[in-house]
């Protein structure tokens, strides 16, 4: 399962998260990071396992509201690019060109897709004709490319976008689309816990919105470090993009109209973000759904005669768990704690160390990754008892989450000034003086240029969708009339 | 599962090939093809599903010889790509090449992948260290892009090849990756037999092999028309590639020795040949694994108050059958000829008509699409009938395929002369004077200019890869020495 990787002694501590970061996707194996190209990495076999696993998830709930997948091609000609002008404006600094064919130059350039809009409804127009054929809802998993600017991090800034999950729907009424988005807000709800990734759902302020979309809402996490990740965005574009691709339909009344579209989209920041909240100072913590290997055995051998009833007693043990669960005996000649270390770093949620003692008493010493607890379980019992660990690792797992997450929340009554001094203050832990990151909700007024003000030192995620009761002044000193969230974003 | 899209009355005859394909595809919806850039199409919801089943049987005979799923990088900077000057030579023709990054041009431009030996071998060089790295076996399923210049034709000869399947190897020992060649050998030939698709190895000439290869080994099969399709290919590297992108590894005696690597690839060929090969005059004819829908129940229903019954007793028979097979009842308001044409169309094995007689009789009559057979089937059995109606229906399309395959092989004894005609008169039908296709095995000399001679007017597949007794002069009328194999090939 593993591609030998020069590994350093230690992981460094979560605490220092960057470096922690860094270090446990290489040795958890999960993306190597050194091709010569800026943010383009290979994904390795364990890596990728676990990101099949959470994009398989994604695609059940995905098929069972309706959706259906499809393959859009991967270049758009520049005369397309072009049609609708606000996502050809957004993504103008971003575009990777083509221009040469071979040993010749293209007569027409063509775009590497930075997102899919422009295939995705230029075939919509083709296909959509009468009412009959609405809703459409279509989705593909693909690679896009972005010609990042910014300082580029594994899984969450990159290059090439290898997992961009991009769904698209054309509706008949305006009503039908605003449905779609809160079906679409409650599917990516559903993944997020799923996988125990806590979230704050925002309306994105105008200015931040997907270039040519009427709105954009945004899931948000929190990073150990305190910044926040976007990871999940869904997007109402009205006729707008029915109107630049020309996706008109028959209504019932035999009145040509435009189709309402919407799209939501997210990426491999998901598995960044699963790596990201559940790991520890010892490395990846997997929900059992997701780990590619769900109970590792570890036969502990003393090199005397018994070795064999140990080995073949934990051969039994795997045979028993393995129609329920993916299990593996490890028994390669190291150390116990040798296999430990390298089964910890990969997140593995349940492991079952087998010793004499344990053959002798008919049972099996069963070890939490997740609270590092351990029991000793009546084999007889040992597959119930192992469906139930399971559970209440996950559990365990989302509620940490949760409430780490929650701590990070916070409500703040005023923006005392403009500096960038004072707007990055309400980061700042008062006792420690250390950042402490995370969301403040702030006050402010209905003038946009006080958000602006703000955004110059951190960033706006924007509005909560539900109704709040707002006190306190805007950083203007007039009553404010709304709430939005900052943070450092990543 | 479906986009309307616009139908002609008729899908025109299996014997005229080229549009009963471009026409079958599209009503089937498998792919369209009218995305506005020559060689690009879109993967409909249905095709992409049918492409996702095979992809799958062979993940899984990847995973079960210890082959890993890897993701690699979409770009290959200039640098890197001109490392390996046979592959790059090879290639100069058919790369896309990137020269601008946002308004920017690139400092170094970058090449589209058209294969992944660059990056996967320059990757191999940074993990492979000792004996004890090896063998390393990987895969990817990723798009490629060729800038090809021949005419295309969907999912056979494309410019995005959207499923390009590549396993990448390498070993210690020579003999090590000979035995890697046969296992990749083996891999795909228990696919295409799983999928019914009869294949021909040959070893394909130097002038032909794949470049940077030492020796190449293609399957090839017939299609309808009477042209070959190279449908897998199997390459030993020798440590050619090692020695280009210094793959090197300390050997179990302390010495440091170059590796060998093999590679092995397939495409969207083999959804096309799925069709080409099982496809009838009504549609596609699809196995059943591979089908996304394997049962379609047809209530025929007559507008009286015994459609209740009808309608209740087909949902009793869905559910009867949906825990072994992908089931649906089609209840839409359309006269049943309507509906079997549609799904005869799309291929699905078992179609099981229910009226009130059955309803009375506790029977349903069960459709085969591979063989037009009605049979009446007691609801008691029915699960076992059907399954074994399954087996039989694979049984029965192999068969079918083989023989017709079968019929396309041919030996000639000789090759007259050296004119066009005269070449490509072996593949002209004595009787009909029609073009009939297929293989023929001809006899040559060991002087490859006669080889060359005869390629001027056929494709030369190759060698044999076993044994056999040669007869006959070659052309040049010395005796030949060899079998070679010659066709019409897309």
């Amino acid at each position: 399962m593993t591609v030998k990787i020069e590994k350093p002694k230690m992981l460094p501590p979560k605490n220092d998260f960057g470096e922690w970061y860094n270090e446990v996707i290489r040795m958890a194996e999960i993306v190597d990071t050194t091709y010569p190209v800026k943010g383009f990495q290979t994904w390795l076999s364990y890596g990728w396992m676990i990101r099949n696993k959470v994009f398989n998830i994604l695609r059940k709930f995905l098929k069972d509201t309706g959706h259906e997948e499809y393959y859009f091609p991967l270049l758009i000609p520049d005369n397309l690019f072009s049609l609708e002008k606000e996502t050809a404006k957004g993504f103008e600094g971003e575009v990777y060109w083509v221009t040469k064919g071979g040993i010749n130059p293209l007569a027409v350039k063509l775009a590497i897709r930075p997102t899919s809009e422009i295939p995705i409804y230029l075939m919509f127009s083709k296909w959509i004709r009468s009412y009959a054929n609405l809703p459409l809802k279509v989705w593909q998993l693909v690679n896009t490319v972005r010609y990042e600017t910014k300082a580029t991090k594994p899984l969450i800034r990159v290059r090439e976008i290898t997992s961009f999950k991009e769904a698209h729907t054309a509706h008949a009424s305006k009503e039908d689309a605003l449905k779609q988005v809160d079906e679409a807000v409650n599917i990516y709800k559903k993944l997020f816990e799923t996988l125990g990734i806590p979230y704050i759902i925002s309306r994105r302020p105008d200015y931040d919105k997907f270039p040519g979309a009427e709105y954009s809402i945004a899931f948000d996490t929190v990073f150990p470090d305190g910044r926040t990740l976007q990871i999940g965005t869904v997007h109402y574009h009205g006729q707008r993009f029915a109107k630049s691709f020309d996706i008109k339909f028959l209504d019932s009344n035999g009145e040509t109209n435009y189709a309402y579209t919407t799209c939501y989209g997210l990426s491999e920041r998901v598995i960044a973000s699963l790596i990201a909240v559940h790991g520890d100072d010892h490395g990846l913590k997997l929900p059992p759904d997701i780990a590619p290997l769900q109970v590792i055995i570890i036969p502990i051998t003393s090199g005397k005669e018994s070795d064999n009833l140990i080995l073949e007693y934990s051969n039994k043990i795997a045979e028993k768990l393995s129609g329920e669960f993916t299990v593996k005996v490890d028994n390669r000649d190291l150390r116990p704690g040798k296999k430990y270390y390298e089964w910890e770093l990969k997140g593995v949620p349940v492991r079952i160390e087998i010793g004499l003692k344990e053959v002798e008493s008919n049972t099996v010493t069963v070890f939490r990754r997740d609270n590092f607890n351990k029991i000793n379980v009546k084999t007889d019992n040992l597959l119930e008892e192992v469906q139930k660990l399971m559970n209440e690792i996950i559990e365990n797992m989302k509620s940490d989450a949760d409430k780490n997450f929650k701590s990070k929340i916070y409500q703040s009554e005023v923006f005392f000034s403009f500096t960038e001094q004072d707007a990055v203050s309400i980061l700042i832990d008062e006792e420690t003086g250390e950042f402490k990151g995370g969301i403040v909700e702030v006050p402010v007024c209905d003038n946009v240029k006080c958000e602006l003000q703000i955004s110059n030192y951190l960033t706006v995620l924007g509005e909560p969708l539900e109704h709040r009761n707002i006190k306190g002044k805007c950083i203007c000193g007039r009553k404010a009339v709304k709430i939005i969230r900052v943070s450092k974003q990543y």
